[in-house]
């Protein structure tokens, strides 16, 4: 009997040199790739020439899902690829209960989520509690998102935000600034990272009160972390201090 | 006039392998290589032999960036290594403000936090919004802990929970556990995973119920995730759903 199995494979932030040593293995081994076209693309380069490589369009998720989990019942070595962590609002989630259902055999590959790539850019901003929300409303009410940006807040959160605006959602966007100018002092920082280790990257930080008619810099492809009460400019760097000169410097890291 | 270097490097969840291809290289290239003593040994094996290791003990962080710091400001290219990803509860904040203040450039190389890595062993649990907190007090007071654990849990967060339990700080597992008895079902699946890609990693779901008797098992080398009201076990898998079967399959991966 032949046996195929599924690799589901997070490709970082984008620059093939932030994927794992494990995810590059994986992707010079396996039969056929399967991806959302933009992701496959970034990491062409360090793919063999002979590999199949089935590219898909940017809400084709269940296709892609079906497709490789298909492919893997059939008897193939098949990398269905993620940008970013692929549990991160990433393939993950989508595939398992396919593969379940199907008998196939599933590896998780993690990868660096945007959250930290983000982070690596700006400083340290992520140092302590953070909440990391996405603002796309296809699979979640507007609504339930909004009290989760708002409970966050709240709580003093840093806040990640994932997938912040695009042009058939400003609304949410709006509604987001909303909620934020509502909650925290308007000179907060928030970091505003595009197209994290891409081409075209950019990074800045701006204050909260001037976040509203920054709409048109913001799009799908960057990330906003928002610092809580404790995030502060160090130099050119964004960070949140977890108060080692002020206490007794002990503390745990990761 | 020399000029050094620091590279502030994430070596991931343990495994070499699941070091970014950059953490690598950087390792590979720099001359000092600082770091506390249990991520050094666990990533030694990809060290050249000729490279100098300074090895530090768990709560000696201020130590370590200071030394790493002067080292760089001498003309050395240094790697201060950091378990995870740098910026997540690591090395990244501790660091930047004592290299902004000497002058010191900069580099943050991100890497896979222990969210992604535990996520990826358990399923998919980070498929929607989730918050990530750490149960050390050493910084942070308790109350302010427990009340971002409150508000995550309240507004539907998946939990993810870094330095869950240690022998000298039982009473916070013991509070922690409170809070979530009194906010979340008694089944709500939590994963609970120890020493994620290294030796005598353990990967397990129990219910909020189970939670309490189950602390011996969990420790500083655990991470625990909290599912929300959409997390479920898919055949042996912890996922939280997105809905795609129910509604348009419609959305946007990260």
């Amino acid at each position: 009997m032949i046996v195929g199995k599924l690799y589901v494979v997070g490709t970082g932030p984008g620059d093939p040199d932030l994927m794992t040593v494990k995810a590059q293995r994986v992707l010079r081994h396996v039969d056929v790739v399967v991806g959302y076209r933009t992701y496959v693309d970034l990491i062409e380069e360090i793919l063999p020439e002979d590999v199949e490589i089935k590219r898909y369009g940017m809400r084709e998720e269940l296709d892609r899902a079906r497709e490789a989990v298909r492919l893997a019942a059939d008897g193939f070595e098949v990398a269905l690829v993620s940008g970013g962590d692929p549990g991160v609002y990433g393939m993950a989630g989508v595939v398992l209960p396919i593969a379940v259902e199907e008998g196939v055999e599933v590896e998780v590959v993690p990868g660096v989520t945007a959250a930290c790539a983000a982070s690596a850019l700006l400083g340290a901003p992520l140092m302590l509690d953070f909440a990391a929300v996405s603002l796309s409303d296809h699979l979640v009410p507007l609504e339930e998102i909004l009290e989760r940006v708002r409970a966050a807040l709240e709580a003093d959160f840093v806040l990640v935000v994932y997938n912040p605006n695009s042009s058939e959602r400003r609304h949410i966007f709006e509604a987001f600034v909303d909620v934020l100018e509502e909650i925290v002092e308007e000179d907060r920082p928030v970091g505003i990272v595009r197209n994290a280790y891409r081409e075209r990257q950019s990074v800045e930080v701006v204050r909260v009160r001037e976040l509203r008619d920054l709409a048109d810099r913001i799009d799908m492809r960057s990330i906003l972390i928002v610092g809580s009460s404790r995030t502060r400019m160090v130099g050119d760097w964004l960070v949140t201090e977890r108060g080692y000169s002020s206490r007794t410097g002990r503390n745990s890291s990761e």
